[in-house]
């Protein structure tokens, strides 16, 4: 019997994918062929065919995983968030880790022909994002709708701009890097919209 | 007599420029035709023809005069700033201005056919703009060249997303905008660069 009889279907699919990952992260997308997959998982590139039908579809069907994996992964991050600076955190390391050359999700996002699907995905979370952003500055500042919109505007900007820098070349030390990002957002914040007394504070984040 | 041998052909060149000028303004790229400009310089078609050859050259010529003038007018206010500050303030309100759609320029830069020459033209002011910056920022705050180009990129996005807000709808206040797009990079810089004491930072404005 071929080593291919001994997985499930799901156990199957979803090992052909972490190859194809793995090979995207370690050798770029150009390098995740059908053939390699195959390769490496010890069986015909008939059967990979089989599971994704073509080298796109695969390459789809991995992103569609891997962004829906880290969608869970930030909605996590945010659900332990106890501060406005830790929904900021949260944010600033998914900007960084979605444009990492190093991830996946960053080298298939460029792949002209799966953009499209990536950016759907990816905008209803920018809505749902906008909406813990506004709750959490609300909880600890004060701050008029304008003032929430502009300074959670700028801070995107600049979470994008730090995610860019880090895109560009290899940052020595990721979380030294997300946390000048925080720092910078949350003084611009600071600097226009006032902080809450402690106890109004817990009053906004029970209501 | 007809009234267009009462100017010289620098006024006349002028005129007609001003006359385009005032109707991108008012009106919009598209309503800014060689016919309108004539009749509102009751001048003939020709003349304006002779003058700038195509609508889209009269256009060009149009964007290459304002980049040069709001060009001179970001140098005499960097000439005229005196501290960190002051600059960042000169950056942000060239940013609102230049994508403002009430702006010549604004509307211009939005033309494909003069897109290129006009981001060459701001490409070499960008990077004076950025020597600039980073003069300023020494000369008040201590920061390694890495925590400098960090909050300058940082600042700049932010400075840029400011000015897309504004240009996306009418702001009520362009200094109140200004003002807070300026506290809020501001107070970034700060969050990570030490302000020099006032010693030293004299002798860093006068070496």
């Amino acid at each position: 019997m071929s080593e291919r009889r001994r997985l499930s279907p799901d156990d199957r699919r979803a090992q052909l994918l972490d190859i194809a990952k793995s090979t995207v992260e370690h050798h770029g997308v150009s390098a995740c062929t059908v053939e390699r997959v195959a390769e490496h998982a010890s069986v015909t590139s008939q059967l990979v065919h089989k599971y994704f039908g073509t080298r796109m579809s695969l390459l789809g069907a991995l992103l569609e995983r891997e962004d829906a994996r880290y969608q869970s992964a930030i909605r996590a991050g945010l659900a332990e968030a106890t501060s406005f600076e830790q929904v900021v955190r949260v944010f600033v390391a998914a900007n960084l880790d979605l444009v990492s050359g190093a991830s996946a999700i960053g080298q298939l996002r460029g792949v002209p022909e799966l953009a499209d699907r990536h950016a759907d995905r990816w905008r209803g979370e920018g809505r749902g994002a906008e909406r813990v952003l506004v709750q959490a500055l609300a909880a600890e500042y004060v701050a008029d709708r304008s003032t929430t919109e502009f300074v959670l505007r700028l801070g995107s900007a600049a979470s994008i701009e730090a995610a860019d820098i880090a895109g560009a070349r290899s940052i020595p030390d990721r979380d030294a890097h997300i946390d000048r990002t925080v720092r910078f957002i949350l003084a611009g914040v600071e600097a226009l919209a006032a902080k809450r007394p402690a106890d109004q504070r817990e009053a906004a984040l029970t209501s």
